[in-house]
Parts: structure tokens; C-alpha cells; sequence
């Protein structure tokens, strides 16, 4: 099929872009490593591999997410894959291909590894260090991504204490989305109109504002929603 | 960071899902080529080809499209990338990865382009021959992809005539989404609610039915939606 044009020949790399959120401090975090080796050796990036022999592109990509952060149930989805025969870290005559793979975990419920004079770390996304090859499209990718989930799905609700209340769901989409992304009563409205909001009956005080209702995600009530197009905002 | 575990060594491949629509007959139809050499000669499935020395996935992609059908202003997306080790398309000691692109286009702009005995044809999507290799994987891939866009974004527009009736979208909507996605009278008060469509002030007569309005997408009004979260079902 490709005549006498030679066939690149390529290694195939994952890389993870872990997203956190703190909706209290409104921060949104990716999870970075310093890179132990050349090329591009004290740099940043997301934690990422080379594919072995006989392993699948996610078993890689979680076989080095696990030297890096302990947590539970991660589910991982595959971004995007990045070829274009400049990027190259694998050396010649391979070209090196990444396919990229995006998640977001609860902070709280992720613990760190390092080990063997490496570094992990969460860092806050507007206060990004330079990051090694091109690994800011990668990321910039996954922002996108993210972004889009929280508008178009439940996300959110992954990530935020089993009780929240409504005005937690509005800092941490607030946080992603930017604060002018929607006013507090419209979000408010909306967010209650798709009926998949439980109250709880308890209301929380919470500094020194009125004391909140307590709402609760209701899988149940989802369910029939699951494969229908929504918007959360 | 690898250790001591051997690489995998990747040929890259490249495949196009390339569907296109006949709301009048209210038909699904995706793209396929009959494959000339081994493996799997004779089989059916989306064009595709290995990716060349210096040559980006999607100048690969183009390359082989470019063989089999005359587009204007084809805009590819990226779908998936497939790697599992079971599904070698190279030979050993090299496995095979896909890399698979999306594109919805207009039938009868779309010239099919056949040569050295080869066979390219659309088949409509219920009734596919068996495809070659695990492309039906791919092809269910495209499939959720191509719904999820109508669902999402105005992708209907980019593939129906320059002016169309309400019916006429809701058809194609059918055609993809099957004849339950919404009653017609819910979809076009949906439809119209968005604000993007516009009434050219002209009726037409198709068929028995009483006149109906000829409409045209407005691209100024959809403008400052782009990037807005909407549904359009």
C-alpha cells in the first residue's frame, strides 16, 4: 500500500494529565514530575512512559502513574495523540508518538509517591513552571477537555464531598471555567432544573454566611440522563 | 525509565472514518475501500495506510484519502487511538498502532475515486460487509463521535443544503440518532429557541405536504455561541 516510501518507525509513549481541584482555595492543580533523566533532564512534565513489549497503551500509562500517586478507582480517558515527526524524544531513527490520557481525581483522596531523589508534584495551572518538549499542548489539551466536561457532564460531582453545598458546585466550576462563566443564580437554577440534586434535609453553616442546604449527587435519578445530551452550566 | 524492560517498536497507521448522510432517503453512509493486498485482502474496511518517514498522522491521513475520494475543504478530527498488542496489522518484530480520523461530509460533493482494480464505495451503515482487522471498533468509535457532534455542536449544517426546511434537519437528526431522539415538534421549538437559524422568507413545496419555510444557519449568530455549551436536540 505504500509503494516504495519508507514507513516511519516509531516508540510510543503515554502521558497523564491529572487534574485536582481546591474548590475552597479556587485552585485548579496538573500533576507534575521532574524528570530524572535526559533528554530534557530537571525539567517538568506530566508523568509519562515509553510502551513496553506485550503491554496495552493504558496499562502504561497506569504502570507510571503508579510509581507517582496512590488512587483509588482512577479512571483514565484518552485525550489526544500528538505525532508530528518534530517532536521526536526517542532517538533517531524512531519517531516518538505520545498518546495522551486525562483525568480528575479528588486532591484529598490522592496521595504522592516520590522516591529515588525524584519529585512529584501538584502544581497550581496558572503558575505553571516551563515544561519539558511540548508538553504545554498536552496540557492545554487536557484543560480543554476538562472544561468541556464540567459544561457537558457530571464530572464535578466525582470530585466534590459526598454533601456539597450548591455554592461549592459554583466555585469549583468557577475555578475551571473562569469566575464570569455564569452568575450564581442562573448556574443555581439550572443545576436544580436537570433533577439530579438531592437535599438532604440538612443545611451546613459555613463562615459567616447562612446556613446552606446539603445536597447530595443522585446516581439513581441520573441514570436515565446518562446517554442524553445535557449542559451542566 | 524503563528499566530494563524492552520497548515496543511501532509501525503507525492511520484510519479514516468518513461518514455522509441522505436525509431524503434517510440513510447512514460510511466510507469503505476494498483492500488490495495482504492481510486481509478482499476485506472491506475505512481507507487507511502506514505512516511515512517525515510524514505527520494527518498529511498520512490526507495522503491516502486523497486516493480514494475528490472533497473540498475536508475538515479531519481526531477520533481514537487504538494499540492494543492483540491487533498487529505490522509484521513482527513491529506492532501496530491506529490512529483513527472523523469526518461527516456532503454525498453528492464527494467523488468517489477507484483505480487499479481497486474498489471504493459507501455503504450504508446498517448493513456493513465484515470489516477487515478489529475495524468495526473503529467504525462503532465514529459512530458515537458523529452522534455526540449532532448532539452537540452544528455540525447538520456543514453537510445539509445552503437553504433547508425544519423537516429536513430533523430527517438528518433521525437518519443518525435514530427515529426516537425527540418528536419533531420539540426539535424544531428547540431548534428555533437557539436563535441561529434564519427564515429566508421563502416556502417551499416538497412533496404532499403543505409549503414549509426555507431556513439558512446563521453563521454571524452562531459566532458568539461557539464556545458556549449547547445542545441542539
Amino acid at each position: 500500500m505504500s509503494g516504495a516510501a519508507p514507513l516511519a518507525e516509531f516508540k510510543v509513549g503515554v502521558d497523564n494529565v491529572i487534574f485536582s481541584v481546591d474548590p475552597e482555595q479556587q485552585r485548579l492543580f496538573v500533576l507534575l514530575i521532574k524528570r530524572l533523566h535526559p533528554p530534557c533532564q530537571h525539567q517538568w512534565s506530566p508523568p509519562g512512559t515509553l510502551v513496553r513489549h506485550g503491554e496495552s497503551l493504558e496499562a502504561a500509562a497506569r504502570r507510571i502513574l503508579q510509581e507517582k500517586i496512590k488512587v483509588h478507582n482512577l479512571y483514565l480517558e484518552q485525550l489526544y495523540t500528538f505525532g508530528a515527526p518534530g517532536s521526536d524524544r526517542a532517538s533517531a531513527p524512531h519517531r516518538y508518538l505520545s498518546v495522551s490520557y486525562f483525568a480528575l481525581v479528588r486532591r484529598e483522596a490522592a496521595e504522592l509517591i516520590t522516591r529515588e531523589g525524584g519529585m512529584t508534584a501538584w502544581f497550581s495551572v496558572p503558575s505553571l513552571p516551563t515544561l519539558a518538549f511540548d508538553h504545554h499542548n498536552i496540557l492545554n489539551y487536557g484543560l480543554r477537555r476538562l472544561r468541556n466536561k464540567l459544561e457537558y457532564s457530571p464530572i464535578a460531582f466525582e470530585v466534590l464531598p459526598d454533601v456539597f453545598t450548591l455554592n461549592e458546585v459554583y466555585q469549583l466550576y468557577c475555578t475551571v471555567l473562569g469566575e464570569n462563566f455564569a452568575d450564581y443564580s442562573n448556574f443555581r437554577a439550572r443545576l436544580l432544573k436537570l433533577g439530579i440534586l438531592q437535599d438532604t434535609g440538612v443545611k451546613a453553616s459555613r463562615g459567616a454566611g447562612r446556613p446552606a442546604s446539603l445536597y447530595r449527587f443522585d446516581a439513581i435519578a441520573f441514570e436515565p440522563l446518562r446517554h442524553k445530551p445535557l449542559v451542566f452550566v
